[in-house]
C-alpha cells in the first residue's frame, strides 16, 4: 500500500443516539494513524459511494468532529439501500470498488446492523479477487441490540435509557389519572427482538411502578392472554401501564394483525389500524372494559440525544477507535464487538468477529431474560441491561434552552467517474 | 376564623411536569404561614374531597416535599370527575362544603385548567352562601397554555421545550435518512389549541432544521394544502418534517377527520385511523407519492421531567407559594396569573385573577402568531415562547442511571362522613 492512502466513512441504516460517536472516533483515530491522508465521508452510506458522493471531512473543523459525540441521527447521512448477493449485485460491488479506487480509499469503515456487515464483507472479497488493496472494518450499530458476536450494540444503551425513562413517566400519568385514563400502552421499536421494550422493565423498581406488563416478540402473545394479564392487573392495583414491541408474534410465530385471535372476533377485522398499540387499545377496552390511550414514540427513541446513556456514547466512541486500531495493526473483514469482562463490575472492551458471522446471525431476547408469563423480563435481564444505560451523555445546550447539535461543512468531493444512478 | 385551621391541596386534569412544583410551593408556604396547622393532600382532586380520601401532607417527611419539585405528573392524584352547574351538581358540591367542615379546611388550593377554575369558584360561593368561612385560590396549570388572563401556564414551558427538541431529533432523522423515510410526522397534543405545535417551531433555528411545517387548530386545514406544502418542501430539501397538533380544523372550524377533502375521494372515508398524524401520512404517501411515517409522543410530552425547562419548574412553584400568600392577605376566590414584565430582558411575576373570568375565557394562538401560509410560525411567537423553555430543571438520577422520583406515603385521614360516592 502506498505510504499515505485515503480511508471512508459510512453510515448505514437507522439512526441511533450515538452512531455519529462511533464516526468520531474513527475519524479522530484515523487522523491520528499516520497512515491515513484524508477521511471522506460517504453521504447517505453505500448510495453515496455508489453516486461518488463523497465529502472531506478530515477538512472538516476540529470543533465539527468534536460535537459529534453530541449529535444524535447519523451526521454522514444514512441510508436503506440494500445490495443483494455479489450475483445479483455484481454491478454494485464493482461500483464501489471502482469508486474506491478512483479516489484511493484503501480503507472502508462501515457502521451498521448485519445487512452492512454483509455488504462490507462481499466489497471486501471482491476488491480481494480483483487484486484491489482494500481493508474493510465494521463497525456494529443497532438500536435493536440483535447482532451476534458482540455482548451488545452501540446505540441500545441510549435507547434503553429513554424508552425506561419514558415508561417511568407515562406510568406516573397513568397512576394520576387512572380513575378516567385506566390503561396506557407504551409502543417501542422492535419488529424481530424485543430487546427495547425489555428495556422498559428497569422501570419498575416496585410492584406499583411501570410498566406492570411487557410484551416481547419472542414470547407468543394472545389476546386471550392480553385480556387476563390486563384483568389482574386493573384488579390489583386499578391501573394498567403496558409496553408493547411492535413486532408482536403469536404461538405459530406469525406477526399479530388485526385478524389475530380475539380480534377477529367481530368486524375489527376491516380496520386498518395504527399499529399494535392501537390494536391492543381495542381490545382491552372490549373485552376488559376499561379506557385505554397510547403512545408511539418512533423515530424519537433512537434519537434521544438530550437524556442518552454516557456509557453508551463512550462505547460507541471506542468502537470506532477499535475499528481503526484493528485496521492499522493489519486486520481485515471484522467488526468490532462489545465484549463484557468477567468480574462483579461491568468492564467493557472491545474484540472482532468475522464479518459474515455477523452478517449471518441475529441475537434475540433469550428465554432465561424473559418471565414465565412472558410478560415481563427476570433479574438476570436487568443485571444484563442495567450497566449498559449508567451515566447521562453531555449535551450543549443554546441559549435559546434546546440542544445544539452539529451538522458538517460537506466540502464535497470533485467526481472523477461517470454517472452511475 | 380559628387561630389555626386546615388547609387541602388538590391537583385536576391532566398531569404536567410541573404540577407538584406548584403543590410543593402551596405546602411550604402553608406550613410556614403560620395560620395553618395541616396541610391535607386531596387523593385524585375533587373525586378525593367527595370521597372523603385524603391524607396528611403535613406529616410527609421534608425531603419528600422537596422532591415534588423533581417528579412529573400529578403526586397527589387527579381526575378528570366534571361538576357541572350549581343546579345540576348541587349535591356534589354540598358534599364538598361538609367534607371540608368534617376536617375543619378552609383553605382550599386547587390546580388545574380553567374546569377546576369554574368548580373552585363555586364551592367558594356555595360556602358564602351557607356561611362556612373558606378561602379558595386557583393555582394555573396546563400544558395546553389556553388559560385566560394569565401571560402563560405553568406546565407550557416544560412540554414545549420537549416537544421542540424531539422535533428537532426526529428532524435529523429525516435528514439522515431522507432517500427513503422521506417525510415524518410529530403529532403532539393540543386539541383546541396549537400552543404545543407552536412550541416545535423553535427547533428550527435555519431553513433546513425541522419542523419545515407546523400545523395549529387555529389554521384552517385542508388536505389540498397540506399536499401542496409537503410537494413544495420536498424539492426544496428532499426530506419534510411535519408538526400537527391533535386537533386540526377545517375552514369551518369543523374537526378534520377521515371525511374530510381530499382524503375522502376513495375508500379511506371507511377506515378508523390511529389519529391524525395517521391520517395525514395517508394523503402524503397517495398524493405526493413519498413514504411517510409518524411519531405521537401522547402522554409522554406533559411529564417529561427528564427535560423540562427550569424557568417553568420555579414558575410553577411561585404560583403554589404566591397562591398561599395572597389567602393569607385576605384573597379569595381568585387564581393566581403568570404576570410577563415590560422590558427587553424576560422577568415573571404573579397577579390575581377572578376565578370566573378564568372560568370562561380559552386563550388560542392569535393571528400574529401564525405565518400567512398557516404552516409555521412568526417571529413574535417564537419571542413569547423562547423565555419560557430556558434552563434545565435538575433530575435526580439514581445509581442505575434512571431517573428517581417520589411518591407519598400517604397517611390517610380517618373518614368521619358517611360513604358518598
Amino acid at each position: 500500500m502506498a505510504v499515505k492512502v485515503n480511508a471512508i466513512v459510512a453510515q448505514s441504516g437507522g439512526p441511533t443516539a450515538v452512531i455519529n460517536s462511533s464516526a468520531c472516533g474513527v475519524i479522530v483515530e484515523a487522523m491520528k494513524s499516520g497512515k491515513i491522508d484524508r477521511v471522506f465521508g460517504a453521504t447517505n452510506g453505500i448510495l453515496g459511494v455508489l453516486k461518488e458522493d463523497l465529502f472531506d471531512i478530515s477538512a472538516e473543523k476540529a470543533e465539527r468532529i468534536e460535537a459529534l459525540k453530541r449529535t444524535p441521527s447519523a451526521a454522514i447521512g444514512s441510508c436503506r439501500y440494500k445490495l443483494k448477493s455479489l450475483e445479483e449485485s455484481r454491478a454494485d460491488f464493482e461500483r464501489i470498488v471502482d469508486v474506491f479506487k478512483a479516489h484511493e480509499i484503501h480503507y472502508f469503515f462501515y457502521a451498521g446492523g448485519n445487512d452492512s456487515m454483509d455488504t462490507a464483507d462481499k466489497v471486501n472479497k471482491l476488491a480481494a479477487d480483483s487484486g484491489y488493496e482494500l481493508v474493510c472494518i465494521g463497525v456494529p450499530k443497532t438500536i435493536d441490540n440483535d447482532l451476534a458476536c458482540t455482548d451488545h450494540c452501540p446505540g441500545y444503551g441510549s435507547v434503553a435509557k429513554y424508552v425506561a425513562t419514558c415508561a417511568m413517566e407515562a406510568g406516573r400519568d397513568t397512576e394520576a389519572l387512572y380513575t378516567h385514563d385506566t390503561c396506557t400502552i407504551l409502543e417501542v421499536m422492535g419488529r424481530n427482538a424485543g430487546w427495547i421494550a425489555a428495556a422498559t422493565g428497569l422501570a419498575a423498581r416496585e410492584p406499583k411502578d411501570a410498566p406492570h406488563l411487557v410484551y416481547m416478540p419472542e414470547a407468543a402473545f394472545s389476546f386471550d392472554k392480553l385480556v387476563a394479564d390486563v384483568k389482574q392487573v386493573h384488579k390489583e392495583l386499578g391501573g394498567v401501564f403496558i409496553v408493547v414491541g411492535e413486532g408482536l408474534k403469536d404461538e405459530k410465530g406469525n406477526y399479530v394483525t388485526a385478524d389475530s385471535g380475539a380480534f377477529s372476533k367481530d368486524s375489527f377485522g376491516h380496520v386498518q389500524l395504527g399499529g399494535v398499540a392501537d390494536m391492543l387499545k381495542v381490545v382491552i377496552e372490549k373485552e376488559v372494559g376499561i379506557k385505554a390511550r397510547w403512545n408511539k414514540l418512533g423515530t424519537n427513541q433512537r434519537n434521544a440525544m438530550h437524556f442518552a446513556s454516557l456509557t453508551d456514547v463512550n462505547e460507541a466512541y471506542m468502537c470506532g477507535q477499535a475499528a481503526v486500531r484493528a485496521a492499522m495493526a493489519g486486520v481485515n473483514g471484522k467488526m468490532v464487538t462489545l465484549v463484557r469482562e468477567d468480574g462483579p463490575k461491568y468492564k467493557c472492551t472491545t474484540g472482532l468477529a468475522e464479518l459474515s458471522d455477523v452478517a449471518n446471525g441475529e441475537k434475540k431476547v433469550p428465554k432465561e431474560y424473559i418471565n414465565e408469563a412472558g410478560n415481563g423480563i427476570t433479574e438476570a435481564c436487568r443485571e444484563y441491561i442495567r450497566p449498559l444505560i449508567r451515566g447521562e451523555a453531555p449535551v450543549t445546550i443554546g441559549e435559546d434552552g434546546l440542544p445544539v447539535y452539529m451538522r458538517f461543512e460537506r466540502k464535497t468531493l470533485e467526481k472523477k467517474l461517470t454517472e452511475y444512478i
